[in-house]
């Protein structure tokens, strides 16, 4: 393994940690960021995924459909006083294409209510699809793979 | 730290990232593959682990023996459409000895049901010691020490 | 990135990792070692945080008063068989100023009791100021932001 295959995997640990971050603070304003602009984004379950069936509990084609998402939940105005957690490990390069890598991790989110109840949110894989950028590394497909075939929430949130 | 350690270290959070995503894909009859052959492979409690007793909830000794583990929960054809995620932090290289690294590691397991319920199923150390093949990073022995005494399941499965 | 900067990063992952297995291991009486003489620790709720109120469920201005907490506790004689286990993820150096690191973390602590059950005992935040010392890295202030505002404990330990 040389300096620059090291540095690699180091910047993409960076980027699921930022995105972390950003969903984690709340800051879903920035969320797009992390997406190229032709990027295609989606939520869906392990029974779904594997069976090739391409819809989910969040669907979109653009960076521009994840800026409507994130407004539209804003709009929603659904006071939501819960905190998430991400913990992601286990990121790995799957496999090297042209310009771009096909990365997976493992997550979980935890939910903290405002009385102070902590539930298992979310489980799952992320299956993605980076590239590098002049902004650095951004998700051109990002899979969210959950392991249980429904999430708890009134609207879906970004994972 | 020089650019070999760096790359060991990077190659052992593979070697867990990989072994944990063998699992969490229920790809079991890849999961002695992990192991050298002459491995010891062993589940106990962490009581059972402090006071030096050598059996558990799985104990083999051999990659064979792991192999036959998988034939038996294969063949025991329990239908359980549950599936497991692995979170895994906190890899450490305990100590160096001739050929060989005592490396521990923090895993979290959690379960989720078909009906989408998740729990905590497990949560421990990994205590092991790994080997550089021909094939690259192999368990030459793994300990998973449960904190709990128990683990709420049918049939022992891989951890 | 290169190999300095390589470095740097996995030995703040080995402080975490260190610390971590401090506190999982139940080697309380190590735990003040992690931080500078002068340094400040303190649990507090992200509500608190945000507010920018400055005390906590734990407070201590001193490595002194940290060793001071771990005699209180071991003096309460309390008879705790719980175990924790953290996961720690999502590492980052988010400001770097004169001689130290602003670094935060996420963290996950699951705790399992004497009867086998498991739960979610706290997550959050660590929001840390680290410095490079003769004796390695330390760190010179720890907030442990919870996501939640209280934690299920009679006394408050060491997160």
């Amino acid at each position: 393994m040389d300096l620059a295959e090291v540095a690699r995997r180091l910047e993409l640990a960076t980027l699921y940690t930022d995105y972390a971050a950003c969903l984690d603070s709340d800051a879903l304003e920035h969320w797009p960021e992390f997406f190229t602009e032709t990027c295609r984004y989606r939520v869906t379950s392990a029974e779904n995924y594997e069976a090739g069936l391409p819809l989910g509990l969040i669907y979109a084609t653009s960076q521009n459909m994840l800026r409507d998402r994130v407004s539209a939940l804003r709009d929603a105005n659904i006071y939501e006083p819960q905190r998430y957690r991400h913990l992601i490990s286990g990121i790995r390069i799957d496999r090297e294409t042209a310009g771009a890598l096909e990365v997976s991790a493992n997550f979980l989110v935890v939910r903290t209510m405002q009385d102070g109840g902590m539930t298992l949110f979310a489980a799952g894989r992320y299956i993605d699809r980076v590239e590098r950028t002049a902004a650095g590394w951004k998700f051109a497909r990002k899979d969210v793979v959950l392991d249980s075939r429904q999430i708890d929430t009134l609207l879906a949130i970004p994972l």
